[in-house]
Order: C-alpha cells, then sequence, then structure tokens
C-alpha cells in the first residue's frame, strides 16, 4: 500500500489488523453527509458509541530507533493514527516485542489510573509481555450542578512514559508517539491527513535532509496534526495556508473571534489540529512548512507540502530536477502523514 | 490550622488578618448559590464592590528564601492567594521587614502609576518601612464609543520587581511571588484550590525531592492556579484531566469552540486557571503533574495530584509504603495549594 | 513629519510615496464611522476591494543593518506599516538596492507560489533588480461545501526570507521585517500604531539602552502590533494595561470568552495585535514595557509606553531628567511606532 496515498475510505469497516493499515478509523464505516452541504458533499463524523478492538506492538526498528505498529515488522515513526469518534471505547491489545519496558500513555482520552502507562501506576509491559489498554471517550453535556463538561474532541496523541526514564525521554527521542484524533458528531471529515512531531531537532525523528513532504491536489480538504515532543520549543509554519487557533483549527461561523495564524509556538507534549483548503486562494506549490526558529529550520526543520494541479503538476516542484528546493530528491513522505 | 484541609468558607467574614490564614476571600461573605444548578448546589461569585483591607509581609525565609506573608513570622512560597470580585478595592498596608528593598508587583488589576511596585515609580519599599498599595478591579460594560470594555476577571499574580535587579528577578528567584483570582459575578467557585508556579526549574521553589502533591477527593471542584516565573519555558502537563483554554478554564457551553488541552506551553509571568472536577472520567489515583520538557520532568519538576476515593484511599499511592512514586513519602503540601 | 506624532488620517489619500510615510495604509480614504457610537465617534475599517501599489526598497543603513522603506533612502527598522482592508489588493514594486539577494515574504495575505518570497519559488529579487510583489486578502464567507472559511483579518507581518540562509535569518537579523495589518469591515480603527518587534534580544534591532519609547496620552484608542523573530522564545508585557488573547485583541462583547492577559508567551515569527484606551483604569504615567523573562528584560528587552496627561505631564517622567526611568534619556521612538 502507497503510504503517500493513503485514503482514509479504504479503511471503511476495515478490522484493525488489516495487513498495511497506518492507522485506525472508527469514523469511516458510518460517516454521515452534512446536512448544510450544499454545492458539495460534506463529510462529518457520526455518532460514536462503538467498542473497538486494536493490536498495537512497539517493536526496535532497524536503525536503532522505536515505533508503534499495528502489525508485528511495520512499526512507524510516527505511530498509526488513532481515530474516535465521542462516545467510543477501545481496547489496545498492546505488545512489547522489544528487550526493554515500555508503555503506552495517552493524552486527552480517559482511562482509569490503571491505564495510564506510568511505572508508578504499574502500567507499563515488561519485554515480551502484552496487556490491555483501554481509552475512552465521552460526549460534552451538561453535569447535574448546571455546569458544562467538554467532550473528549480533539487533537491528541498518545507516548511511551518509561523508556529511559520514568517520564519516557528515552522512548519519546527514539521514536514512540503516535497521534489521537477524537471527533465530535458533525465534526467536518478530511479528504487527507498528515501527522507533523517536531521531537527534538527532527520532523519525525528523520534528519533535516529526509524531512516529510506531503502531498495534496488543489480543493483536498487536509487535516494536519501537529504534536511538539523532546527538549524545545518550537513556532509551526505553513507557507500559503493558516487556520483557526480553536480547538478544530475551523471557524464555527462569523462570530468566531478565534485568531486566524499561520505560525503557533509549541512545547513539548502540546497538540493541535486544523484542516485546510490545499491552495485555496494561493494555488499550486511547492509550499515549504517550518519551524520558524531560525537555526532548528536552517539545521532542516524544514519540508514541502507539495499541492499539486488537477493535472499533477506542481509549480517550483520537479520530481525529477527538484533543484530549487530546500532538501533535494526526496520521496514524499505520505502515510496517513507520516 | 492543616493547610492541606483549607476550606475557603472557613475565611467567610474573617478579618484580613486572620490567624493562619494563607489566602484572603473576599467572595466568601456573600457567596451566591447558582439559580442554574439543579441536583448539587453550585456555588457562584457574588457581584463585587466591597473595599477590604489587608496586611501583607515581605520576609527572608530560614532556609534563605523569601516570601510574602499575611503575619509577621507565616510567609510562604508562593505568597498567599487573594481572592476579589470584579468591582473590589483592595487597600494592602505592606511591610518590609528585610534588609534590602522590595515591592508588589501586580499583574491584572488596576492600580495607579504609583502603586506599579517599580524602583522608576518610586514604589517600592525600604527595608523596615510600611505602605499601601492599593488595587481596584472593575466589571465589564459598554464604552460612551460603543466598544466593549473587559473586566478585571483573570488568573492573575504578583511578584517582586526590585529585589537583585529592576525586574526583580532575585526577588522572584527566591520566592517572592503569589497568586491572585478576580471572579466575575457568577462565576463558579470551586471546592480546593491549588497554586502551581513553575518558578526556573523548580515547581513553588520546591527542589523536586519535594516539589508539591495536592489532594482532593473524587468529585471535588478543584481550581488550578498556574503561573511561571524565571527563566525558561515551560509546558504544564495533568494526566487525566483536562481543561478550556479560555477565561475561566471552563467552557461556557456548547457553542464555546475554545481547544481543551491536558499541556499547555507557558513563559515567565504567564498565568492561567481553571477548574476540574477531580476524578471525572477517570476515578481516583495518583495521577501526576509535571512540566513535560523532557529534561524538566526528570530532573524533577513532577509532582501529583492525590485524587481519592470517599473512603479516602488513594490507588497507586500508599502513603506508608509510596515506593511506586516518583518521589518517595513527601507529605502532600496543600495550602490553599502551596 | 514628526514620526512620534504620526497620524494616519494624514495618509488619508496619500500617494503610496508620499514624502515621509513610514506607513501605507488603505483604509484611511474612505474610513467609516460606527453608526453604534454613541458619546463619541468610533472610526471603524470600511470595506475592501481596492487594487493599490505601492514602492518598496530594500536598503542597506548606515550602521550596518538592513531595512525595508517606502523611498529610497529612508529605510526604517521594523519597516512600514501596511495596512489593508479585507478584499484589497496590494502590487508592491519592490527594488533591492543592495548588494546581495533579498526577497519579501509575507505572513496571512494571499499570493501565488511566484510571489513566495523564496529560493525554491525563485521569487527573491537580485542585488539591483525589481520585481513586483502581488499580494491579495480576501472576507470571510461560506464555502459551496456549507463550511466557513475565514477572511485575511489579522495582524501579521512580512520579511527577507534568503539574506543569510534560505530562511532570512542574516537578512531578519539586521532589520528586514515589518508589520501588515488586514482589517474586516467594521473593525475599530486606532488613534495611535505602534509596532514592537522583540527581534534576538533587541526590541526593533536597538540595543537595550535605546529600545523604543511609546507615547500616548490617556484617552487615545492605541493599537500595539507585537511580532517576535529570530531566535529565542519571549513573554511580551505591559504594566497597567491588557488586552484580549482573540483575532483583534478586543473583546466582541460580553459572551466573548477569550482570556484577558497582559502578558503572552511568543516564538519567532508570531505575532498578535491589540488595541489599548491609553491609562484607562490607571491614568498617566511611564508604563513598563518589556520581555518578562528575567535575563531578557535585565538585559535591556524593557522600554517605556508613556502616557501623558492631557497637559502632556507624564507621571514618572521628566523628559529632562529622567533619572527614575531605567534607560536614561531617550528620544520616544514613534513612528506609525518604529
Amino acid at each position: 500500500m502507497d503510504r503517500r496515498s493513503f485514503n482514509r475510505r479504504l479503511l471503511a469497516g476495515s478490522a484493525a489488523g488489516a495487513v498495511g493499515a497506518t492507522s485506525l478509523s472508527l469514523a469511516s464505516a458510518s460517516t454521515a453527509t452534512s446536512a448544510t452541504s450544499s454545492a458539495s458533499a460534506l463529510r462529518v463524523a457520526p455518532a460514536g458509541g462503538q467498542v473497538r478492538h486494536l493490536r498495537l506492538y512497539a517493536e526496535k526498528l532497524a536503525d536503532g530507533q522505536m515505533g508503534y505498529g499495528l502489525e508485528k515488522g511495520k512499526a512507524t515513526i510516527p505511530g498509526p493514527l488513532i481515530e474516535l469518534n465521542e462516545g467510543d471505547t477501545l481496547h489496545i491489545e498492546f505488545e512489547n516485542t522489544m528487550d526493554v519496558p515500555v508503555s503506552l500513555h495517552a493524552h486527552g482520552v480517559d482511562y482509569d489510573f490503571a491505564n495510564d502507562g506510568t511505572k508508578s501506576s504499574r502500567s507499563h509491559v515488561e519485554p515480551g509481555a502484552t496487556r490491555t489498554y483501554t481509552w475512552r471517550t465521552h460526549t460534552p453535556g451538561r453535569r447535574a450542578d448546571g455546569t458544562w463538561r467538554p467532550g473528549s474532541a480533539g487533537y491528541w496523541h498518545y507516548h511511551d512514559h518509561v523508556v529511559g526514564t520514568d517520564h519516557g525521554t528515552g522512548g519519546i527521542r527514539k521514536g514512540l508517539y503516535g497521534p489521537v484524533v477524537v471527533r465530535r458528531k458533525g465534526d467536518v471529515l478530511p479528504d487527507k491527513q498528515f501527522t507533523v512531531v517536531f521531537n527534538d531537532m527532527t520532523i519525525n525523528n528523520r534528519p533535516g535532509s529526509a524531512s516529510p513532504n506531503f502531498q495534496a491536489t488543489v480543493g483536498d480538504r487536509v487535516e494536519i496534526i501537529m504534536i511538539t515532543h523532546g527538549e524545545y520549543y518550537h513556532t509551526f509554519h505553513m507557507h500559503g495556508h493558516r487556520w483557526a487557533d480553536n480547538r478544530t483549527g475551523l471557524l464555527a461561523g462569523p462570530d468566531d473571534v478565534s485568531r486566524i495564524v499561520d505560525n503557533k509556538i509549541t512545547g513539548p507534549a502540546d497538540s493541535f489540529g486544523f484542516q485546510i483548503v490545499a491552495g485555496e486562494h494561493v494555488g499550486a506549490g511547492a509550499w515549504m512548512y517550518h519551524c520558524h526558529v531560525q537555526s532548528h529550520s536552517d539545521m532542516g526543520m524544514a519540508s514541502l507540502f507539495l499541492v499539486a494541479k488537477p493535472d499533477g503538476t506542481i509549480p517550483g516542484h520537479d520530481p525529477h530536477h527538484p533543484a530549487g528546493e530546500r532538501a533535494g530528491s526526496k520521496p514524499s513522505a505520505g502515510g496517513h502523514g507520516h
């Protein structure tokens, strides 16, 4: 399966262990179409409430890094994208194929203390062992006291919490992290999804010379899931595209006062996401995205969001002679965005 | 008075100089109950408009640090929590018991230039001297020109601005800072309050081995006041709990588009606050809270939010044999959260 | 033209090349008056839709720094303020008077890939050469698929992207940056505007001993455009004044849940803006504004927002004997804020 051309619709109804899957989407099978769309069909998230099961493996990679994967021998950095709808429960049968203890700690979702993924809660996994982590999510609603309880929807993430130190500093550094998206009923679904993790001085643990490009076609609804890890602060910048600094990254309507940004400061374990219409108002191009801390971009925390014309050509990007580009002839990284 | 079990209701009608008080609440005496609450009683902030008086002391502590206190010999780090309702005025009779000049500079509240707490405004206090600082607050409303004027409500703070340097770098480093909460009429009141200050590489100026635990019972409405000081950026993370990234930390309702977060980047003099229902959706546990900059947590910027079951037990936490915990048998720090 | 007393109304209908202009305002000629204002007249932005032309020069300054200017020999740091209304198009005839290639890369506005200002898009300008950059802006509205498309309104900026490195690290360091404000129809217009750029350890590339003061009179509606560049994170703090952390920096009304702040963490290429009523609730004074990272303020990232009484006097500020001030007898920097 070409990771670059990952299409979430292929996963509709797929079993969690489907061959080659690099993400788990619980939304696909029952994706709804918005009643508010007119000219073009807008797909939106359905109500949650499903109970799903997933197998996940922690593995050492050939280059000494570590990754999470949905199948043995197929770990990736970042790990697989896990998508849930508010109300869903996910049981993750997690196997540690490595020779050191490892864990799975999640941000944003609900789990009791025994699923915290920390040593102090004794919820890590010894080498060769398997355990099940259970994550739950919930819809928003009104509490008995009248206050408003937020739902679980958000752009979240998971990571190891025990390799190297009790905070998983070694595991995170080597690649043990991945994205989680929890959607609310009615949230707009994207056409393509890409995950960008600024981890120490890398993007997705790749050296600057191999930082990942992403590709879409003008008009695609592209979702970016942005996560930071490690030691440094960064500023995430995209050329030619911008988003709302709120829960969804999309303005709710004309009264939404959220700041529109194309650059955002982030620190370790921060995460946010947004959707952009590729090339909207600006057209096709080999648009840079990069950390805007000057030394970081200069040292390679920069790559390309390749937005193609309908005929497939990309201004400023000749895949055979990409001389005008910063980092040479890198293949597009793709994945669901990895 | 057990600082851990601080109950703001005990302060109802208390004189500012009440023995042992580690906070000043102007809200308590006339706390209202929300008309919107149904099953359980929700306490909300009343209208402000009171004129209150407070004595505050700057002191050297036995260990060479410095603190603010409501009584001589009882300074704490952080200093006492000062709570106001929009419209209140506070006169602080401030005495410098130390041998160096010191000041009181506040964020968020209103004061004329002569109360700025800076050397350039000549509003610092010489050793042994006393002066009165006056802080005012105001409700929101419409200006004559039709624009909307914000109220003073917010999670603010105060700190020295003269010890060591003209920006109080020495005073802040040694502990001269504290929280201020200004509430709007109708703002939800918490059951318990804890202040977390990431100051340089410490939490509340304590070494990592003694960083403060906080304790609550499942269902308690807990307010966290989070302040950063010093030199470094940090990311504040709580396990198992999350909040809205807006004024109150609570969603106003289903249309509030604020991002829900469990991790937030902060820098010196940033402050924010929020309320969580202890253990909501996740239950009891010895939940970590920590800076998520990996080296910072590894070096000790991490501690526990202890959420007890109604019977008092805390999963993962045996107060007599807390072997599973990071930092050993630390007493809970408590205070109004110090 | 006294840069300190810059009055945007003087630019109404001015040609882009007007002598001494340090900013371009496309709003002025047709500035509207709000129907909602009562006692005092509130000026608001008109609808956009104009096509304007501007000449801009990149120049070396006498002290070895570099700047953008609207006229030859008049480059400033920051460069000229460029103001647009949503819907406007701006053609910038840009001349490189320097001996190294330079470019103009903008945040927030729309431009096709050939106007990106990067080497990879071949949109930089060789020494001695001229080219036209075209920026477009757009109003918000509903897309065909029913989602809400944000408008271009925001506090943005432009900078070089090629001097020194492919990310313009050298150009930015030397001063090649400036502010862009795009307004929505009905946005409130300010009386005075100041731009503050935290660039590495300087404010507006000035040494700490010469960091810029800003001056206004109590009641002036002052707009601050805050931009960060370079290598470090900072926290922007103002004494005695605060703003809403949203698109405009102004609360939309009583239901706007945006946090009110007087301190905000920022990183390179972040930008935000807000309006304050000078001295509102606090009166006149030589109010400090500074980076709140302690070592940064101690090393000089601090200066004064001078708020005068109607009679021109400023508490804490004697222009002939400013002994009480941090940085001595610096002239006010002014400009539209430079």
